[in-house]
C-alpha cells in the first residue's frame, strides 16, 4: 500500500515498540511513512534489548526512555520531545500491557494482590498517567489525537486472559473519562481500539493463544486483522480525516465482536462432536 | 419450586404458548402458580390445535383467539379481557416469532421481501400494535410490566438464524421506543428477554439447532437456560419487586453473552483439530 | 483540508444526495477528490429537483435513479454502473431515510402501520435490498466497503424521532447480518455510521430538532460532528486502511454517545432551575 | 408491600450499611423481611458510629467487622459467618465505594495517584479479594448469587463522578470475569446491579449531585428508582427465580440508560435557553 501522506506535518510519540512483531513497531513504521515524525518510547529494559535502537535508525526517530508508571519518567519524556519538535505534539499511542499474574500462571481466582495492582498500573493506569502528564504539559496540540490498544475480553470473559480483561476495561474507562476533559478544554480526542487476537510477543503470552487465534480467524467473517491492518486504522485514527472521533472503543477485528456464530466456526466444532 | 404468590391479585394475557414445550406455557402455569389470573391468546390456527384448550382448563383461562398482527383481533382481545377481569390487565407476555423465509430455507442473501415483511410484522411489528392497542383503550394498569421474548441475534449475527435477527432487532427497539411513551403517561414498563436457546417448536426449527445448542451450553458458565428458568424469570419481571426496570434487554442465558470462551467450549474445540 | 488521494481508482455509487447540505452530498465531493469516480443515486422525485443535477456535472458523474425499494430499479443501477465503470463497485454510501409517520405528525403511540412499513422498506430494507442485488450480480469487489448512515436512536429513545428509530436498529441489524455472509463470501465489509444530529433537509424535519442540536452541542466535549467531518470519515472507512472494520456501528459524534452529562449542559440545565 | 418469603431458608451477608439511607440498609431489611437471615459487615471505622449496631439488633443479625480489603479480616469474616450459620452462604451484597480523590477535590485530569489505587483497592478490588476468598473457603452454596452495586458511569462519563467511574468499570468487569469461573465450578452467579442516582451519603458525596439527580429524573420515563426499590430488586437476584442470571450488568434505572431525550428534560432544558 502506497503512502496516504496522511499525517504529513505531525508530530507524535509511539509507546511499546518492542521488536518487529509488535503493533506499536508497525504503527512507528506507518506513521512515519504517512509523513510524520515521531519519537520512540519504551521502558528501560525495553531499549535496551536493542531491536528498537535500529527501528529508531530507520525512522530517524529518537528514543526516549521512559517507564510508563512513572511520572518523573513521563514528565521528561513529554517535555524532552516537545524539544525535539520545537513544539506540540500531535499524537500519540499506548500500546503497553503485562500481568505478572498471567506470567507466574496464576489462576483469576488465585490473584496475587500486588501483581494485580501492578497489572492495572502498567496497562491502564499508566495511560491515565500519560494524558495528565501531557495535559499539564499542555503538551498536546488541539485536534490531537491520543489512541491506547484494548481487547474484547474488555466487555466479555475469554479463559486465559485473566486480569488483563479487568486491565483492559479499565484503560477503556479511562479513555472515556479522560476524553471528556480533553476534549471539552483542548480539544484533544481520546479513542481505544479493541484489536483481533495478535501474532504478537505480549499476545503469544496468553495461555491457549494459538487456540484461541484459531476460534477467532474462523468466527471473524474476513478473518483475524493482523498488526500491519491495525497500524493502518491507527494512521487513519491520528489523521484529521477522523477528528469528531473520540471517547470510543472501535473494533477492528474482522467482525468477531459482533458475529455470535459463523458457518466456518460451526463446521469446525461439529466435527469434535463427531 | 413452591410458589410466591409473587402476583397474587394481578391479571395478565399471555400470547403464543402453542404445546407444553413453549415458554409462554410455562410462563402461563408459573404466573397461575404464583397468584395471578390470565387470558390465554394466540392465532386462530393453534388454537385450533387443541393442546392449548387442555391448558386453559388446568389454569382456569379463557382462551381468546387472535392474530396478533390485526388491530381488529388486538382490540376484541383487549376489550374482552377487561371484560373477564373486570377491570385493567396488570401484565403481557409477547413470545411470538415466525419467519417464512426460515421456514422455506431462504438464505439472508436470498431473502423473498414479502416473506421479510411478514417475519417482521408478525415477530415484531405485533408487539408495537398491541402495545398502541392496549394504550388506546387504558388497557394496561399503572405499574403494569410487558415483556417480550428476544435473542442475542439482536445484537450478533448467528448462523442460521437469518432474517429473526432482524426482527428481534425491532422488537428491542419498540420495546425502548414504546417504554418511553408508556412508562411516562402510564407508569407501565416494557422490558425485553434475551433468552439461551431453548428445545421449544420454534426454537428447533432455525437450522443447526443442536448443534449451536451444544456450543452456547458449553460457553455458559452456568449452561442455557430452559423454558422453567425463562418463566421464571418472567413472574419476577411482572412482580411489584421490579417495578422500575423498564425499557431494557435482560440476557436470560446462564452467562453466555458476556462469555467470549470458556473452558470448556475451547477443549470441546481443540478436540476438532486434533 | 487538501486531498489524500485515499480512494484512487476507485468507483462507488452515492445514495441519497439531495441538496448541498445533504451528508451524501458532501461525501460525493470528498471521495472524487480523493480519487474515486462515482455514480449518483436517488429516488426520480429526487433527481428532478434538479440541484443534484448540478452536483453530477460538478463531479463528472452520471445519474442513474432508482428508486432505493424497487429491486427491478436496484438491478438496473448495479448492471448501469458496472457498464459505466467497466467493472466492479468498490464503495456504496446508503444515506436514505424517509417516515411518513413523522412527516404527518402522527406520535409513537398512534403510527399508521402502512406508513410505518413505509418508513422501514425506506429506510432500512432497502439497505438490505441493495446488499442482495448487489451480492447477487457480484457487483462489489473483493475488500469492497459498504456504509450506511445511523443515528444514536437505534440505542437510546429520543423524543420525537418516533419510528425512524426502529427504522435505525433494522438498519444496523441488517448490516451485522449481512456483513457476515458478504464478508464471509466475498471479502466486502459492510458498517454503519452514526452520526450527530445534523443540519440538513432530513434532520430538521425532526420535532423539535433544534433544541435538541443545542443540547447534543453542549454534552459532546468536541460539539456535534457536522456533515463535512462525516464525509471525511466515509472517505477512511472507504479507503483501504480500515479493510478489516465489517459489521460495526461507529459513533461520529464528538463523544456524545459516551458522555452521560457534561459540563456545558448542566450548567445550561441549571440556568432553567433557577 | 408485603413480604413474599422469596429467601426463606437463606444466608446471606451484606456489605455497606452505614446509616438508614444506605442502600445496603434497606435490602438487609428486605432479605430478613423474605425470610433470609443475614451477617451484616462494615469497617471497624462504620461499625463504630453505632447506627448499625441498632439494625443487627432489629433483624437479629450479628456484625462482623471487616476492612474488605483485608484478605485477613474477609477470611476471618466468611469463616465467622459459616460458623455463625452452620453452613454455606447463599448470598453475598457488596454495596462499598470511596474516592478520596472526589472527597478531597481533586479533579479528573489532576487526581493523586496514591488515591486512585484506594479508590479502585476499596470501590472494586475488594469484590475480587471477597469473591477469592469465599471461593477457596468455598463458602458460598451451588446457586448462590452475588450482586454488587454499580453506577452507569462505567459505560459514560459523567462531569463529577470522576475515578469513581473507572472503579466501577473495574467494579463489572470483575464481576463478568470472577463470573465464569464461579459460575462454571460452583454454579455461583455474580452480576452488578447499575442504579439511578440515590439520596445516599455516599450519592450525595458527588459534586452536583442535587442538580443531576433532578435531571436523571426527568429523563427517566418511570423516574429515579429509589432505594427500597433497589432493595426489592436485589431480593429478587438473590432467589432462585433469577438463577440463569449471571455476569450480567442490569440497569435498575427507571429506564435512563436507553432514555437518549424525554420531553420532559427537554422541556425544562428549553427554559434554561429562554
Amino acid at each position: 500500500m502506497s503512502s496516504y501522506q496522511l499525517l504529513k506535518g505531525k508530530k507524535g510519540i509511539i509507546f511499546g515498540a518492542l521488536n518487529e512483531k509488535s503493533i506499536a513497531w508497525k504503527v512507528a513504521q506507518k506513521v512515519v511513512e504517512n509523513g510524520a515524525e515521531i519519537v520512540l518510547t519504551n521502558a528501560p529494559v525495553a531499549l535496551r534489548m536493542g531491536e528498537i535502537q535500529q527501528l529508531g535508525k530507520e525512522l530517524n526517530a529518537p528514543l526516549i526512555e521512559a517507564d510508563a508508571t512513572s511520572i518523573e519518567d513521563l514528565n521528561n519524556l513529554f517535555s524532552e520531545a516537545q524539544k525535539h519538535f520545537g513544539g506540540q505534539i500531535d499524537f500519540v499511542l499506548h500500546s503497553i500491557g503485562m500481568s505478572p499474574n498471567v506470567r507466574k500462571g496464576r489462576t483469576y481466582d488465585n490473584l496475587d494482590y500486588n501483581f494485580l495492582q501492578k497489572t492495572l498500573d502498567v496497562s491502564a493506569i499508566s495511560f491515565h498517567k500519560m494524558l495528565q502528564v501531557a495535559k499539564k504539559q499542555d503538551a498536546i496540540a488541539q485536534g490531537g489525537s491520543v489512541l491506547a490498544l484494548s481487547y474484547i475480553a474488555a466487555q466479555r470473559s475469554f479463559y486465559g486472559y485473566n486480569d488483563m480483561a479487568d486491565a483492559k476495561s479499565l484503560l477503556e474507562s479511562i479513555s472515556r473519562n479522560f476524553g471528556v476533559v480533553y476534549g471539552q478544554e483542548k480539544g484533544v480526542r481520546i479513542n481505544t481500539i479493541s484489536q483481533s487476537p495478535t501474532m504478537t510477543t505480549a499476545g503469544s503470552g496468553v495461555g491457549g493463544f494459538n487456540l484461541f487465534y484459531d476460534f477467532a480467524e474462523k468466527m471473524s467473517p474476513l478473518g483475524n486483522a493482523d498488526a500491519d491492518d491495525c497500524a493502518n486504522f491507527c494512521v487513519v485514527m491520528f489523521s484529521d480525516l477522523t477528528r469528531k472521533v473520540t471517547m470510543q472503543n472501535i473494533f477492528h477485528d474482522g467482525g468477531f465482536s459482533t458475529t455470535g456464530m459463523s458457518v466456518a466456526a460451526m463446521e469446525q466444532y461439529q466435527k469434535s462432536l463427531n
